[in-house]
């Protein structure tokens, strides 16, 4: 799959989150723009960010909008957003739920002041959740997760003395993926589900700690990574420093970090966890290449995702990478779909092929993923039509025949050609001369042995999901 | 004080409410829509309607946003918002306050599922109500009232069988002035707080039930007026009807209408609680006459308020009445201020004086109050320079000196020429030859003998409110 | 006819001229825009201000746009836009042509450098002119006159030395009605027609002399009346003063003002050719009282220009003066329509009338015109439900019979109700009790017998119209 | 140089066209709308459609406005624009000439009707023709070129018979580049100047004829390429068909096709006059290894323009290619700079280093040009923190030195590096280990001997150009 197929096909990530608290008092806001702008990739239909002043009124101020982060941010906007300590956020607009309301930092009042929240993942029992807090005469505003973080931590907060010990209580209930950032009065906090499905970690520049999804985003922010938050930690930036709780860790071997961070999700400059998203793409293609050998002329990558593995490949196979493709980068949002009958167009004009370079030529072209399998199969009508001769397809991911639960927005069985057509089926619907999955077996050699979650491929889910009985899947998640 | 004056002086009403609910399954937005546009004068920071198809999906659909009706909701939005039950909501905006989180109706989840909540008034206990919550674990995401509302609520819902109930239940924790109109699935529910501060009437067309502030929204909507919603009365619409429940109501003699509505903030065309609005401020008009009577040649009013008063001090006192200014419509929200030092101009470009008609005349010039004094002292200088040889100042409302509590926004006393001047003193500053205000005796003849709450003008609130000891004010209110 | 109804009909003046010139090199593009405010009325299509600092780069800069002034210009906007020499302009919708390029000022470059244009009126030989430049090689790139009288001022200028003889050489070309704007690298040039059909008027503050439609446009900028342009003018501001070319003047009997002016476009506080437009709307209400005098309780004007001519009425007949209907200010452009059958609710979100004044009254009700007659009896019938016992309709206008060729936008004939019934069948038509329009005859006393253009009501055109043989009727205009 | 730096330094293009000419009567707006958005790297200060209906109305619709394709067209506007018969247009922002009224198709009536042009390129006698025009009473309103072109061809259609003719005879009188497509009310034309330095293309699809800048943007139309519009011909398109006229052509080693083309302006996908420019930038690259070799780990490209170039110089030195930046396509036009002094930001928010690609490696970077040399600079600074340990900077053309004068708008001298400094100063002053720029003699190899014009780097201009004695370099161009 690659960023054209998406767009029709509605498979996507959950979000991006960042903070960042400037201890010397300093506007925090224009690091938070520039993360958000590095984390665009994992959620363009709404943004936000909130902050407060530590040393000041202490009252927190935020904007949030449907729309890019230059959408709903301009001058003015961010001139009025002041503060040192903030949190920013960028969501995916899953189907049908884009509306204002479920924009997020969630900002709350509750019996201890403010808190900004913002998450990344997916609550696997939310609505159990949120039924439960209803019969105690809670009300909800939204349908974001982070409306039932937000309401355990108000609860929690009550017993406990501190927001973090809320925060872990609160961990004790929830289920599933989540990376929080929640600022509160005076502190920054983060938050990774113990089985660190999705990714966090920690920048510093100066005196500003730096938390971001990726490591891109830290970069872009002008600090420098520190580490990643580790799976199960609770870690706190105060005024005295840095505190960290990992009392809900698990075992290392019990983690299940989303492998589409590595495939797909991820900026290939990001490193999460040890593992450099490059390298991964790098082993992948290669790893394709020792499955499925091909004699060929040119190995070439459908942009952008697919660019890095077809360069592994290219580098495992020694068949020459090219450059096949021209993307337009001018194409957005806002175009207006070709009405005629002409399934290409759509895909022509955001993608076009570049005949001089393929023309006569037997072509190995990768791409990360397949979904539904339409534009893959206009490629390579795209290719041929320009002379290549044969086209041999390498997919740099497993097929997906499962749901995920976490937040990664797999679309459902009807629409997934690998759930009821076999690779060889597939291989001739889309006009292939051969075609290759990455198999599941080398995923963990891609990720240098990391305990991983595979299950939109192997149905093998590292914790009870809702509507399934998968006792026998639970064992093991890796 | 008129809207010219109001633009800058910050004191204005608190919002409208509207509902409708079709029996027949008729689409009501745009009922609703009109009958926004119809209250726009009680509210123009934002707006917004929430509906639901009572015999469909029942999920509910809303929209909102800052700004006039016809900033928010264009033909494509209102397109996607049908419903046969809806709530509409105009809010005034309060300095400084103007988010897009108040932004209401309020829409909620709870146990029972959802309501939309729409609020015209103020809490006197909101805050402490608010804390009382926090304690309990609740978390806020808005400084509105109808967040404190939906909470008790939801949480008395649990205890009782139908929504009306939890509402009464509800109605015996908040204090203040509230007129609300609810949209749960099946009903849609109306409520005046006990003392009836706030106006609310009913409506009816074909087997649409109608509910609004004002009569003239129902008129906007093509309906007809049925009655008002009475003080205290919860009144609720099924499908089986109309029901009533009055056991919350005062006797008449505790009731205490905000006067505000008859002397300023209604429209002309509506009638509240039996009297006229037209008709009230017509007899201001002739208490000033005969309470200030002055040889003249010409009565005046300031656009667009103070008119029907001119007309009545007119009519009273034999004086005619004349048409002395041009005032500008299509200088709005946008418009850019002049820089210069200039005091009148930004008046002047908003209303003009025709010489025409004063040059050479004696004028009564009348007003339906006076808060800083600046507009009016404009005004008259510009009277003056056009030719007018007297210019009598007749203001149709007692002059302010007390804060009200219960939604008007009035400044605080150092912006009150009142405040701090004697009526010799004013009439000196503005450069008027006399100065009358309206008797607070007179103002029970205005509204034909209803009870009502002066508090602005006597400091005699009907209720404790924060910050005042008041026990000894609390006997009667008016 | 009300702006209601002129919203649906098409009837609707051409446009508002303003200019300035600080001779101190003051900005005076804040003056402008606030002309352009007073003149908004004049016109809502479109506007546009091009101003030159005449000390310094003589440079022009011009914004223009379609919509209100304040859609078109804001304080960025404002900022760019200073000079001490500006011409702004407001234009009408004409049906169906509305359109970016058409938005005035013109900005040419010539032989002589730069000249910005803006044009109130209509050429009645525009398109011949048109076709002559054409078989001379020239180029349109807009349809408004004002294109072709500038290439009129363009060729003559190679021929005479001032830009003040090449107007004057213009004028011989161009027929029909034009009251010009024209500012120039280092002069500001008012120019209006010799038969004066469109108004023009001088003012001055300090050292900035300012030249407008109609003289509420001149006190909205702070500055003071001084004279009308004349009839056949050309005036010119330049650093050395004032100088004033007559040579295109004709006799005064010959003159031939748009009497349109006095019954509907002007605002009433503007004074046009001595006569003020207040006044002549009084005397029109009493010449129709006069004329049509009946027994009744009550004078109502419909909002907002039959409100002084049914002061008139009241006035001449003894006839109390009410106030019947509330205008909301707050239904704007973008208003969405009902899409109900229902014919009146349209009209009745605009304008609802106060049943407490009319209950039970015989109603006379004075307004400006009757185009198609609907928006009229849309009106009888909300008073009559609101209890009115009769409704006597009087117009301060004669029957619309003939098609205006100089810039009022009448409909065709087809939609004019006068056209093809008699006021008896118009009377039943729209269900009034009686129903008086304004005699041709009385239009003289209206405006003090001044010369002037009453052609859409007698079909006699101060000049040769195209398409019409109108030899018989050029002897005498008026 | 690279876009990065084109947005800071001005280095640009000077447009695209477009037109498309249904036969069958089809609407050809869709198609334009692609065709411009395969057109926008050319220009994207402001963009415009112009169609006409040639079996109906002929009336000629057009939009036009500041901004993207996608900021200037939605699905409303594109659904008012049809027509089988239309012209396109996409604008470079020259530094400051940001405006309204410049924005194209320039559509004009003129003795034959209406003619909608569009223009890219430069004229050298543009403001002696503007001069020239003005003395016979032309008036101007934008300051582009096609205007003056519109004149030429409206005055020589007075003589001639048919707009070709017209056309042609204008040619005689415009000196400097141009690649004109015209829309007629029957037929489309597309021109080129006899020296070729522009480029133009014909593309076809069923029964509908296509011009276009570039090919890529008639494969974006869904259509054929067909051949280029050659140096000098006036190529018509009408009901009967194509005709082609000659006569102003030039013998072949006259022609002056911009080299910059090839380099940086053209899409790699698309072919120019027989060569492709993704095979023209591989042999630059190639070239580049040739007269620079180096020992080094990696050959990487600046994105997006110096990746085919960095392939180049791969395949020839045997260095293997590598993926050094990660590009953040979400930054765009309305992103904000950070303010902090930091040089490095604004560069590093669109683009990262991969640290795991470049670490500890001897680097190879191509880039296509250098203006300024500080996004260089930056750049080279970001990949030695990475880790590289040498960076080897190659520059795929010769050094600017000259301006253009026909259409590429180079920055003046003082912001050209090249200009004052060896290459020996500048590889010290951006901290590059070696530098090396494509020789001046070599660029006829990377276009495969085609004529072209290398002004800009020799000074030697195809024709005589303001402001310049350049009768010595006047013999040869290339």
């Amino acid at each position: 799959m690659n960023k054209l197929e998406r767009l029709t096909t509605g498979l996507g990530e959950e979000c991006g989150v960042f903070g960042a608290y400037d201890l010397d008092g300093g506007d925090v806001t224009p690091s938070i723009y520039y993360g958000l702008f590095a984390l665009q990739h994992r959620g363009q239909e709404s943004c936000g960010i909130a902050v407060t002043d530590t040393c000041g009124t202490r009252r927190v101020l935020s904007q949030k909008g449907l729309g890019h982060v230059d959408d709903v941010f301009d001058e003015e906007s961010l001139e009025k957003l002041k503060g040192n300590l903030g949190v920013g956020h960028v969501r995916y607009s899953t189907a049908g739920g884009s509306c204002a309301e479920n924009a997020q930092p969630l900002v709350i009042n509750y019996v201890k002041g403010t808190l900004a929240i913002a998450h990344n993942g997916n609550l696997v029992n939310a609505s159990a959740l949120r039924r439960e807090l209803e019969y105690t005469g809670a009300i909800f505003q939204t349908t974001v997760d982070s409306e039932v973080i937000a309401y355990h931590i108000a609860r929690e907060r009550l017993h406990v003395s501190t927001v973090e010990d809320a925060v872990k209580n609160a961990m004790k209930k929830i289920k599933g993926a989540y990376a929080l950032v929640i600022g509160s009065p005076r502190k920054l906090i983060g938050v990774r589900d113990p089985l660190g499905i999705k990714p966090l970690c920690i920048g510093m520049k100066d005196n500003t700690y730096i938390l971001a999804s990726e490591s891109c985003a830290i970069t872009a922010a002008g600090a420098e990574f520190v580490r990643d938050v580790l799976p199960g930690e609770i870690v706190s930036f105060t005024k005295d420093g840095i505190a960290s709780d990992m009392s809900m860790a698990v075992s290392a071997n019990q983690q299940a970090r989303c492998i589409f961070e590595y495939i797909y999700f991820a900026r290939t400059d990001s490193t999460i966890d040890g593992v450099n998203v490059y390298h991964a793409r790098i082993k992948a293609g290669k790893a394709l290449a020792e499955s499925y050998p091909v004699e060929a002329d040119l190995v070439v990558g459908v942009p952008d995702s697919g660019l890095v593995a077809a360069k592994g490949y290219s580098e495992q196979s020694g068949i020459p990478y090219g450059m096949a493709f021209h993307k337009n980068s001018y194409v957005g949002r806002t175009f207006i779909k070709p009405k005629q009958s002409d399934r290409e167009s759509s895909v022509k004009i955001k993608l076009n092929v570049i005949p001089e370079v393929v023309k006569g030529k037997r072509i190995v072209m990768v791409d990360d993923s397949m979904v539904r399998g339409t534009t893959c199969a206009n490629i390579i009508r795209m290719l041929k039509k320009a002379g290549a001769t044969e086209v041999h397809v390498r997919i740099s991911s497993p097929p997906f025949l499962f749901p995920c639960y976490f937040g990664t927005d797999v679309p459902s069985n009807e629409h997934l050609i690998a759930h009821s057509h076999t690779p060889e089926q597939i291989c001739q619907m889309i006009d292939a001369d051969t075609l290759g999955y990455m198999e599941v077996e080398k995923l963990k050699n891609m990720v240098g042995g990391l305990s991983f979650c595979d299950a939109c491929f192997t149905g093998k889910y590292p914790m009870p999901v809702p509507g399934r009985d998968i006792s026998h899947e639970f064992e093991q998640s890796t």
